[in-house]
């Protein structure tokens, strides 16, 4: 896939060729006793030789891992090094908790602790406004447990599996595609030796993986000999495991349910209401933000894969011959980066293109799915994601469903590589025609015209004692087949029995042709009029993994910086205001009860303006205890305490840029306040009465930092205590 | 219970003795051929009789159907009529929906349609607001799906049940206690003539229910002869039923979880790190919002008992010393209906009292605890609660769980009686306990001292050895007995020993008593020193039931008024603001495409100020098809068009006021246009670019409408159309 890789396994190849030539006239010339020079020449050839192979591997090494040896702005090259970085400080922040982690926790399992839950509810928060208040959809809220005859109709209950392999003795289970992926990977990441065309062979199974049916996959798995990955015994083969969660609703035990995989389906179900509930119009979308629950086999990639999460959905309905968008124009000259589905088979990278171009040529199915994406984009760049580790990736042929039209997945770059973010499909009539047949109510749209309209309509009237008489026990079957004549079938016959008076007609139940005489049967055409056309709308859904968003966005959030002294690297959530958990914390500089009144007065005044912020009333020259040592500490004077303190205040910063607060308010007088900016850590000095609109004003975007440097035109000072 | 129906009930067996005693008289006079003018009079005084029977009896029915005749602002009498009017608006308008609906539902399972869903938000939005932000709560999110050893811990798995009976040939479940409840109900409701004791005897099953252990209800239910409902069949004896919804977690089914009863949990088992997040400081409280489920065994009342609905929940940890509350000030003056323990037992009704004096006077436990039972009152009544419609009772020691230190609910009256909305309950240490044993992690808070304390320390030592020879085999309890002496036990024997040698000493585990000599055993007082104090913090709980909030607060915002004509009753909901689905409605009074543009244009300021609005653009001179006759219409000159559109504008107020909309902006020009309020009916003429800022303002808070009637001092009008 990547050309780089594929290059440099060849000049490795290559390399340890060379090398086993180079070392083998060594071996000659010593053999031979050959003269000292040449032997050392000789020898200095080689060991350059291995240099180079060295540095060919180092190169491999970096391309396998996936980061090409790139800083991505983080202050970090190995991006396990940085994974391990972020989680470390989310989880000792409390950004997120294994759940129930006092009884050893359950894989797939996390608690939202106060600033993640904080984050949550702030992207939740946005994603109302920036979708469902932006486009008047109609929200719900639908149960999570939902009867079996829902999750039959859509699909889920027959075909929502993962396929399982277990240890055939301790019955542990693992996902068959995970144990191949990794066995591939592994090879091709610790074995950089390897054959190129093994090398190739494995990369293709890594990608065609999705695809692989269960006898392929438990194939490959006994091809390559791998086993159970904690007590290496023989697998099972491959079979499906439904990744529902299951229940059973009512005493009984006879009504059986499900926690829902996706919020979606209590929409679909819903339409007809919905559809009303519009005034009957078209187009109109309804939104839905709730739990989604998936019963991994065995959940992997952290916040990643989850088996409970949060979706937010929309499905905007829409009339199949009428795709276009009237705010198409507001996105249309967005450009980002997309992956069409020709540009991935080509094997190269994703490329910036013009929104509004890539639907003029075809390459997004329709304006509405183009709205959409360039809306999703929008989102995901106002939340903090990175532009240049966020793509849209069309889905492949093979990876789309039948019915669907055509699929996008925002997909944002983290230390796992690509991950799928939001969906956006254009899936058509399929859900609604699934739920209109298993449950018999039509989900369905009218057209009414403004005048009725007249269509000519076939008629197809078989004459059932004639053909009685001519086919008996056959006659059910004939009728059948006459019926089922499409427009074209139907006229040609009606024109051979008007010019032969019979004429030879295959019915395939019967296997056989029959004759079929000008009696038996009456062809025509009536003129009707139509007062509306009634049709299935298409739906498009924009589907949002809000966990998986929010991770990515800690890690292209995260970095770190050196602290004043320079032993230390401090960490840091680059957050917008929109994000933050906590938009600013307030604190005296030093311990001093006037200070303290201010203080409080100013989080009074923050909470008046609905703004969320955190006071910090520790002492700022009683620091905790593992801080500093108290019986010095002691002996200060208050001059020098001031100085003094001033370590502690640069601790303070640390620890609310680690929360990714973008603002910090150190009461240092009675009459003004500092305000200081997190990435930049410039202070401005704003009176105490205005603190609160000042920090509204940022936090709300209706102005940005750089108006409030200008505004309060303080020397744009590095605070001493960093 | 009710001493006016007692009083109704003992009035009408009077009546009806009386009436039996002048009929026979009436009869013995016409038997002996008494004078005419005597019969008459006599005939007369029985029909004066009855007419009064009959007026108690009317009074009696309406004191049992529950809302003693009167009208509660809502223009209904009849509680059961003024439901159904509530019921079918609120599914009509699609604030809630049977979830499910095209498959034919699932019992207990609602979906919450557009206009519910933002009401609910907003709840929520407020609940945010006016708890977590407000006291810098913890938020947090921790997940539905539950393993096992949590509820095992927290008493679920075997506590969390109610009583069913089965139909014995059907197999259908019913709850027992509800069968009982309902025959009860019944007989009282239906049989005005029953004899008093007999009513007392109801009542007072009626009242003790909740109490009634499965004997106890099977033992009611054979004496009454309560048969199956639906088939009339005999019933099972009553056993319990887990209210859990059980499914099991990861592919091997061998993880048992459920989906939690409660949020609470997942704070509890998290206690330790958000301790640590808050500073290792009390008190603080955590809070989380999420869904929670049970199975009902047969859900009834509507969204009222519903199978899965959301919790808000707080549970503020405190030092079990200290339970004041530095805010409790801000709310000791409020004053409201409290139905405290002993006015409950003393059959009298809720009154209204001061909160502070109901904490000062020891009726609320504490004063934490009455301060959240102020702030809930406060939450309440600004979601628009009927203040005499709220009230807080006391649970009674029957009621409480063992553990529980006190426990008020506050009940919302609607059609239903009296429903449990919040309950705020002081559960002492008793969670934290719970998963403290069951984990193994000590859930614990510490109190530094400023410096070490001396304290006393009981030492028991036992001389092993000597204990040894003298008991052998039974060394080992006595032992344990020795060491299980509390200190005055220990100081006795420790006096014993030192004046007799010896004593004689009980080991429950031996069932006998063992001689002790003074060499066996060494018991002294020993001096330490403590840096600290260990202590497992009380956990005080407010509760909410988001939905029951919901549901009561459409009973107590709805109401009726004429439509103009006089012809029909319009529904509206009087939410605030605050709550309203939607702030304000945009639409030109005729269709006229200058008029649709100020319409967009102020529906794009609308979005900008974070409004919730409803465009509606359809053509008010062509309302729908069966509002109006088409061929007529067509003839109207544009003059007479206003004037007719008016009708169509009343429609169109009318169907805002039943979403509950506080706001209609009519664009009838180009600069200027009206803002109608919902109730008063009244208009003000605002400019154009005004409109936004007039609408937030009075949405958010900032200014009230009244503010606003002198500010655009229009003629208060009533608009023609109204």
């Amino acid at each position: 896939m990547d050309p780089t890789e594929d290059f440099l396994r060849g000049e490795l190849a290559e390399k340890q060729t060379s090398i086993a030539a180079q070392a083998s006239v060594v071996g000659e010339l010593k053999a031979n006793d050959a003269a000292k020079e040449l032997i050392d020449a000789t020898v200095e050839a080689l060991n350059a030789l291995k240099a180079e192979k060295a540095s060919i591997e180092r190169r491999l090494q970096a391309v396998v891992l996936g980061n090409g040896g790139k800083d991505n702005g983080s202050g970090f090259v190995n991006k396990d090094d940085f994974r391990q970085a972020v989680v470390n400080t989310l989880e000792r922040r409390l950004f997120y908790i294994p759940s129930f982690k006092i009884y050893g926790g359950v894989a797939g399992l996390y608690d939202y602790g106060p600033p993640g839950c904080a984050v949550k509810s702030n992207v939740l928060a946005f994603w109302r406004q920036h979708f469902v208040l932006e486009e008047n959809m109609l929200e719900v809220d639908c149960p999570c447990v939902t009867p079996e005859v829902v999750l039959k109709a859509s699909g889920h209950v027959d075909k929502f599996t993962d396929l399982m392999v277990k240890d055939e003795k301790t019955r542990t289970c693992y996902r068959a595609d995970h144990l191949l992926k990794d066995f591939c990977k592994d090879r091709l990441e610790k074995d950089l030796g390897i054959d190129p065309e093994k090398a190739a062979e494995l990369k293709h199974v890594l990608a065609v993986l999705d695809d692989l049916s269960a006898d392929e996959l438990g194939t490959k798995i006994r091809e390559y000999g791998i086993t159970a990955p904690d007590a290496k015994n023989p697998l099972s083969a491959p079979y499906p495991f439904n990744l529902m969660f299951q229940t059973s609703i009512g005493p009984s035990g006879l009504i059986p349910g499900y926690l829902r995989p996706e919020t979606a389906q209590g929409i679909f179900v819903n339409f007809k209401d919905l559809y009303y509930y519009n005034g009957n119009k078209l187009p109109f979308a309804a939104a839905q933000i709730g739990q989604a629950f998936r019963n991994e086999i065995s959940p992997r990639q952290g916040l990643l894969r989850v088996r409970e999460f949060t979706l937010a959905e929309i499905e905007h309905f829409v009339d199949p011959d009428d795709k276009l968008h009237p705010k198409f124009s507001d996105v249309a000259n967005l450009e980002f980066l997309m992956f069409p589905r020709d540009v991935q088979t080509s094997g190269q990278s994703a490329r910036r293109m013009h929104l509004g171009e890539a639907v003029s040529r075809g390459i997004i199915n329709n304006e509405t799915l183009g709205y959409f994406i360039g809306r999703v984009y929008l989102f995901l760049v106002c939340l903090g994601v990175d532009k240049e580790r966020l793509r849209f990736r069309q889905h492949l042929a093979n990876e789309m469903a039948h019915y669907a039209a055509d699929c996008w997945d925002a997909e944002i770059e983290c230390s796992y590589g690509w991950i799928e973010c939001v969906g956006i499909a254009d899936r058509s009539a399929y859900d609604l025609h699934a739920h209109t047949d298993e449950s018999g109510v039509p989900l369905v749209a009218y057209e009414k015209f403004a005048k009725p309209r007249e269509v000519e309509e076939l008629v197809i009237a078989p004459v059932k004692r004639e053909l009685g008489l001519a086919f008996k026990g056959n006659q059910k079957m004939v009728v059948e087949a006459l019926e089922a004549m499409n427009e074209r079938e139907a006229m040609e016959m009606k024109a051979v029995l008007e010019s032969e008076g019979e004429v030879q007609f295959h019915v395939c139940t019967l296997e056989k042709d029959v004759t079929i005489k000008k009696n038996m049967v009456t062809i025509f055409k009536e003129r009707k009029k139509e007062h509306q056309r009634v049709f299935t709308p298409s739906v498009i859904e924009p589907s949002f993994g809000i966990g998986r968003i929010i991770y990515c966005l800690y890690e292209h959030s995260y970095y770190t910086r050196p602290s004043k002294a320079g032993d230390e690297q401090l960490n840091v959530f680059r957050f917008p205001p929109l994000v933050a958990p906590i938009k600013c914390t307030v604190f005296p500089l030093v311990q001093n009860q006037q200070y303290e009144e201010v203080a409080k007065h100013i989080a009074r005044s923050l909470t008046a303006a609905g703004i969320s912020y955190k006071i910090d009333m520790t002492d700022a020259l009683f620091p905790l205890p593992h801080e500093v040592n108290l019986k010095k500490k002691m002996l200060f004077s208050f001059a020098t305490c001031v100085a003094f303190s001033g370590t502690s205040i640069g601790k303070r910063y640390a620890r609310t840029d680690e929360l990714g607060v973008p603002f910090a308010i150190t009461v240092d007088s009675i009459s003004s306040v500092t305000i200081r900016e997190r990435d930049s850590k410039v202070q401005i000095r704003v009176d105490v009465e205005e603190v609160a609109s000042v920090v509204k004003e940022v936090t709300d975007g209706q102005s940005t930092w750089v108006d409030m440097l200008y505004k309060y035109n303080m020397p744009a000072s590095m605070p001493q205590d960093e």
